[in-house]
C-alpha cells in the first residue's frame, strides 16, 4: 500500500535530521529522534545493535572510524504495512578522504512520540 | 504484533526449501517458491536485485562462485505488519572450502498464492 505524502515528509525529515545533526554536528544524542527505544541496527561487519543506547555507542565509534562527514539518504520505494512502512533506499556516505561510499538499506519504521523512527535498520555496500 | 505458529511453520517450510532445493540441489527454479514474483534482494556487493528473474541470476552465479552448500536459516524475530511479516534472522552458510559464514538478514514476507515468500531480503555479513 501506498504510502501518505505528509509520512513521506516525516521519514524524510527523520532521514535529514540524521545527516544534520548526528553525522554532520555529531550530536550523537539526536539518535533519539532518529531510532525507537528498542531498535536494532543490523550493521555490517558486527552483530546485531540492540536498543537506543547500543546504538548510540554503535554509531559514536563508527562515525570516528570512518570519519564520515555526510550521509545523504533516498527513499528508492516505501511500503506501508498495518500502522507502520517498510522502506527501501539509498545513502551515500561521504567519508574522511572524500571517498563516497554507496550503500542500499532497508527500515521498517515506526512512530513513536508523534515521530516517526527508524525501529530496524539493515544496510550493506554496494561495492 | 505477534506471528501465529501456522505462518512461522509456514515460514520455516520456504526457509527450508531454500536450504534443501535450492542450495543443495542447486534447483534454482525453487526460488519460484522462495520469493514472491516482484521481490527484490538487495545483496552485499552489488546494486538491488529486481524481480524472481534477475534473482535467479543473481542465486545461480553466487552460489557456483562462492561454492555454497548449505544455508541454514533461524528466525530470531518475527512481527505481524498488516498482512505481511517483518524477520530478523542469521544464517549460516557452507562454503566450499569448509567455512562458515554467519550472515544477518531482514526479510519482508508476503503470501503470494498461498505461500509465504521473500518480498524484500536484504543480508550483511557479521565479520
Amino acid at each position: 500500500m501506498k504510502v501518505s505524502e505528509p509520512v513521506l515528509a516525516a521519514m524524510r525529515q527523520t532521514n535529514e535530521l540524521f545527516d544534520a545533526e548526528v553525522i554532520r554536528k555529531r550530536d550523537i544524542d539526536g539518535l533519539d529522534r532518529v531510532y525507537t527505544a528498542h531498535a536494532r541496527a543490523l550493521p555490517p561487519g558486527a552483530p546485531i545493535v540492540e536498543g537506543r543506547d547500543q546504538i548510540k555507542s554503535f554509531w559514536r565509534q563508527a562515525i570516528a572510524s570512518l570519519g564520515l562527514k555526510s550521509a545523504t539518504l533516498a527513499t528508492v520505494d516505501a511500503q506501508a504495512v498495518g500502522d507502520s512502512v517498510i522502506e527501501i533506499g539509498r545513502a551515500d556516505l561521504t567519508v574522511e578522504d572524500g571517498q563516497i561510499l554507496t550503500v542500499k538499506y532497508v527500515v521498517h519504521w515506526k512512530q513513536e512520540d508523534g515521530t516517526w523512527k527508524w525501529n530496524i535498520d539493515i544496510w550493506n555496500l554496494n561495492q
